[in-house]
């Protein structure tokens, strides 16, 4: 089985461990809509990825991890979307959780992002109950991707602050959930994660400046979501702060030093590969010739 | 050091292990009001009294349990009270937290309850460190008692259906969580938690009917909190089902089931004075003198 089909298989093992056949009707269409509108994955994907390099002792326990992940990054972005922020209409190409309903979308939104939390944990504690000593490990690592401290939270809560270090909030909004990838595809193997997260941190930063470059010089239907929506918000960007040409350099870097914090194992190679890969993909179409990131 | 004292210790701790000194501050602001505004503490009072009646062998766990299941309220709280649901304006006599900011208060709201979410189980992960076999039941009984099957967000969502169970509402929006805190209570001391759920559940459904008898018959200041909200917003109550002498006879059977139903050992007559003595408080004043709930 690739990669792949282990996630969508594992995100949809926590929804049936979550939803139950005599709930709320309408929050458990939300929260299939929510996860099971097809995404690119990427979290999960390099989570399982990184616990291959590890050696994957326990495939039951990185699954778990890579869904529960996928959960919590489907959570901020049905928050995100919701008026309050974005005031999205689509997302990956499909109406947002708000507007899939005639009446109460806005409360369904703001519940089905809390289940998904929520979820998220139950599902990482559910699937570790014969590893009991990877719970703890796992849940602070996700748990600090996503938390008021330094994770998601934070980060998009700098949005509500005048002085605002763009750095640190890519790094909290963006970079925080693949560096807890990263670290904790290694935990999920058993192996320790301290070494990992200056992967995922770095690949998280490059993939901010992707999407912001998307966000300009990107196309609305390919991506499944409005474009321009860093100028309509006034968020901090990197192509506001660098230019296009700067934002493209910066992601240049970026990539170069995550192949460099790869550590030292069997699968480097592998992962180098995966992460070149994941940038060309990224990047649009238009500025690929451009970039040295898309070069053979 | 008495139980409520334990208790706020406990959420001190939580919240110096989830908030940074460099996160954004006015988040910061927004979770230390939403959790330090004084509140009744019922929950995990709860917890820590059948923690007590298990022998309570780790404290330092029984504290993290009570204070991750406060979060989790408090959180619920912070949502319930946005402008999409109760667009509440004071809440335990202080400002809701979406009032609390001149600008951006309902995206301060939005992620303080995403972020309380994700630290009720950060700080569960962290203070079971040294007793790992406790983290997977504990964060399973929490995570459901809030999650989108049977938990409060389920709970919640049926205020966006239109066939409501009114038993299945009550029991999913406030019991839930009751029963998570007996159960837990009983994991957090090491002993089974199920003989421990119906002492909770009947608790809780005891104080959705009691909080429905103040929400017509309560008194603003008191309470905290705006009443009449119920009928304001339609929800199901037990007072516009059963009336005022239904609902008050609803109630004192709902806390003699609750005394039978605790399990039996050492602490039990001390529960069940702790329980009577709960429901005499919650009764609002005018309703007391009629109700048997509170005889001598």
């Amino acid at each position: 089985m690739d990669a792949l089909q282990r996630i969508e298989q594992a995100l949809a093992a926590a929804l049936s461990l979550g939803l139950a056949d005599d709930g709320p009707p309408k929050l458990a269409r939300a929260v299939r809509h929510a996860v099971q509108t097809p995404g690119s994955r990427a979290r999960p994907r390099l989570l399982l990825a990184v616990a291959d390099a590890c050696g994957d002792d326990v495939p039951a326990v990185s699954d778990a991890a890579a869904a529960s992940l996928e959960l919590l990054h489907c959570a901020s972005l049905v928050h995100d979307d919701m008026p309050v922020f974005d005031d999205a209409d689509t997302r990956r190409g499909a109406p947002t959780v708000h507007r899939l309903f005639a009446q109460h979308g806005e409360q369904l939104a703001l519940l089905t992002g809390d289940g998904l939390i929520v979820l998220a944990f139950e599902n990482l504690a559910w699937h570790t109950r014969g590893h009991p000593q990877r719970l703890g490990p796992l849940t602070l690592i996700i748990a600090r991707a996503v938390g008021v401290g330094h994770g998601i939270v934070a980060g998009q809560a700098w949005e509500c602050e005048t002085d605002v270090d763009l750095t640190q909030y890519h790094r909290q909004k963006t970079a925080a959930l693949f560096s807890a990838a990263t670290a904790a595809g290694a935990a999920a193997a058993g192996v320790e994660p301290a070494p990992w997260c200056s992967l995922g941190e770095h690949l998280g930063l490059a993939y901010q400046v992707a999407d912001d470059l998307r966000d300009v010089a990107g196309d609305a239907a390919a991506l499944g979501k409005p474009i321009g929506q860093d100028a309509t918000h006034a968020r901090p960007s990197a192509v506001s702060q660098l230019g296009i040409d700067g934002a493209i350099a910066r992601l240049e870097d970026l990539l170069t030093a995550a192949v460099d914090a790869i550590p030292d194992c069997p699968g480097r190679a592998k992962l180098a590969a995966m992460a070149q890969a994941e940038m060309e993909r990224l990047l649009p179409a238009q500025l690929r010739a451009a970039s040295r990131v898309a070069r053979p």
